[in-house]
């Protein structure tokens, strides 16, 4: 691994423009002989490839299957284990709530207690969804403000919502509070260090808040906390990479995650033609752009192998007017393999394409995991991408003398 | 990467010959479809290819290009982020300036100041060589001495120079005494720390001086200073690998760097015949042979793609001198690509190929880029060459009961 110090020490400002492509979910395992890439009609791929260098590149390690934040700081060039987004700041990012640093994010569950308090069901019946804003709306009226912690309550999807404490001094070492199975009770928060009492202690408040005030809305009668966290402190892209980068995505998400990076998030549609549009129109305001196609990963988690064939072909017939943009350098790629065949993401390598003038044409004729294994990239950390990227774009300087 | 104490651990000293030819950067970028290498016509390569493994190497890492210092220190089996040498170091071994663990050298322009110190041109109008011939010579005699640490100065080609100040206790953490743009104060160099201080007074009193005595070189009337650095305290390949390791270069620098490493500089002539005959002369008095060939490197910084061929070409025809020595382990490879299209070094992975009675022979037929990358060694960091050849020479015992 390239040492941060290293990598700043090298690194130009250009005018050549990088363009990252990431199909979510692209690769997959084969179903009666094929995978999702290898039964997918690609011709305008099939043409690019020869022009073009191969590989496969590996999220995060051989065998470790990543969530979408891991994979995507290692294709942005970050190190997956030395920066961590807890899971309460990933859904709010998920639902588009914007984060500051003084923002504590976790993850909540209504759930049904019985008078005992013991847990009886950890999703209460999942309560429709329509139910979740109301008791949500309801909460966030009633308790909006814990020892000097602002609380903002946001509903997600049947039972699911998303607390935000904020405040001074507020820290994210907190265990869970949710003892993580029927039959046990509901219990609190405890700090894992001295350092997080305080912010225990008003968690643990407004947890008895919140359940009093939720007594008559049974089978919501209760809630459960996990996966407390903070933005991480993370370096921008353009701090580490002197790049003005920009992200274009359908999923709030996927921005979420580009902003916690430092990237510009540039408003666009729910269609590929409208992402592949707004890449052209802010083509010359940036020289790095990071564009998500999201379709082949809900496919895949849905375990419907046609379905992601399809999204895949869809995505063929938008990339040429990607290629005419003629970006200097041209990375297509995928954060994680999502095979229909596990309906989840997996551990698998996805294969990646690199088009520069300053490349050696493989012979690899197809864009597919087997056919990317033979090429001259070899099968490579997803953390290198970046440094490949911006050596192609010549804004590496040498190392050493 | 192997931990060091193991792998000193499992060395044991043997017999057995080996030999690292290094051609100088070999790789390169196609042009009208074809690399140097793919353009080349070298049979007796297209020979031995098929007795040998190839494979391609990374000097650095994807997307770092490396200078010559890295790369050496990489292709001999020391981490290059690990030590570093220094622009003063390399400077001075590339003019073969002897240096010893109390040198500090630095790399110096003489340059054009105007009345109020403002610097006018950075390069002193590019001088003629023997102008700085004779400015240096002048210096040398004027200023020999500053507060116990003896001064040298050696004049390379027009403006260059490089500077060394020996003495007890100097340090070379200290910022550059360059303001690296003209329109700017000349300027001192500062410690970067406490114990640094007295080494910075010594350098500024000498650039007090300098500067008083060239009032009448102008336009040669000041000197800039960057990079100064002293020999990284590197444990030697005898030390690290058991080997009784010899280099036989024609440039002084990789002599320079090879003597870093600890190897015997053998004396050798300008042409690849007096290499090899070297090589010949000494064959029974070391174990580990490090040799090599600079043409292709310098056709390809002059951007002559034909001439960098006819550079292979010239390799091709006088390796079945090396072949007949019957080395036990033979590597053939680059310190890094200089592809004639890009006019100096690049990131690009290097072609290699092991020859030794322990391999498996792949199908490959040509030493060329893209031949090598379906080789069997796979892509892999050019540091793992050294245990790979100790292991071929049977110079490496298991690893564990």
């Amino acid at each position: 691994m390239i040492p941060d110090k290293v990598l700043k020490s090298l690194v130009v400002q250009t005018e050549s423009k990088l363009v990252m492509v990431v199909i979510d979910g692209i690769g997959g395992l084969p179903v009666r002989g094929k995978t999702e890439l290898e039964a997918a009609k690609t011709p305008n791929l099939d043409r690019f490839v020869p022009h073009a260098i191969c590989g496969l590149i590996d999220p995060i390690s051989y065998g470790i299957t990543p969530g979408s934040g891991p994979s995507h700081l290692a294709l942005f060039g970050y190190d997956p284990f030395q920066y961590e987004i807890g899971r309460g700041v990933m859904e709010a990012l998920g639902i588009d709530i914007p984060l500051s640093k003084y923002d504590l994010a976790v993850r909540g569950n209504f759930a049904t207690v019985d008078e005992k308090g013991i847990i009886v069901d950890r999703r209460a019946g999942r309560i429709p969804t329509e139910k979740n804003k109301e008791i949500c709306e309801f909460l966030g009226n009633e308790i909006k403000e814990i020892e000097g912690a602002r609380i903002s309550i946001y509903p997600g999807r049947e039972h699911r919502f998303v607390l935000v404490f904020r405040g001074d001094g507020l820290k994210d070492d907190l265990t869970d509070a949710d003892p993580q199975k029927d039959g046990l009770k509901a219990k609190g928060t405890e700090g894992r260090s001295q350092e997080a009492r305080r912010t225990a202690e008003i968690v643990n408040l407004y947890l008895k808040k919140a359940t009093d005030a939720l007594r008559p809305f049974h089978p919501a009668n209760s809630i459960l906390l996990r996966g407390f966290s903070k933005i991480p402190n993370i370096p921008t892209m353009s701090e580490r990479f002197k790049l003005r980068p920009a992200a274009i995505a359908t999923y709030p998400m996927y921005c979420g995650l580009a902003r916690l990076m430092g990237m510009e998030i540039l408003k666009t549609g729910e269609t590929l033609r409208e992402e592949v549009e707004t890449l052209k129109k802010y083509f010359d305001q940036y020289d790095f752009f990071y564009i998500h196609f999201k379709k082949p990963d809900m496919a895949g988690e849905d375990g419907n192998f046609k379905m992601k064939v399809i999204a895949i072909e869809e995505i063929d017939r938008i990339l040429p007017s990607i290629f005419k943009m003629e970006p200097d350098v041209l990375v297509i790629t995928g954060d994680h393999s999502t095979p229909s065949l596990l309906k989840s993401h997996s551990w698998h390598p996805n294969p990646i394409l690199l088009f520069s003038k300053y490349v050696r044409p493989d012979d690899i004729r197809r864009f597919t995991e087997r056919h990317c294994q033979r090429g001259q990239l070899g099968r490579f950390p997803a953390m290198d991408i970046i440094p490949l990227m911006l050596a192609n774009g010549l804004k590496l300087k040498k190392f050493g003398a």
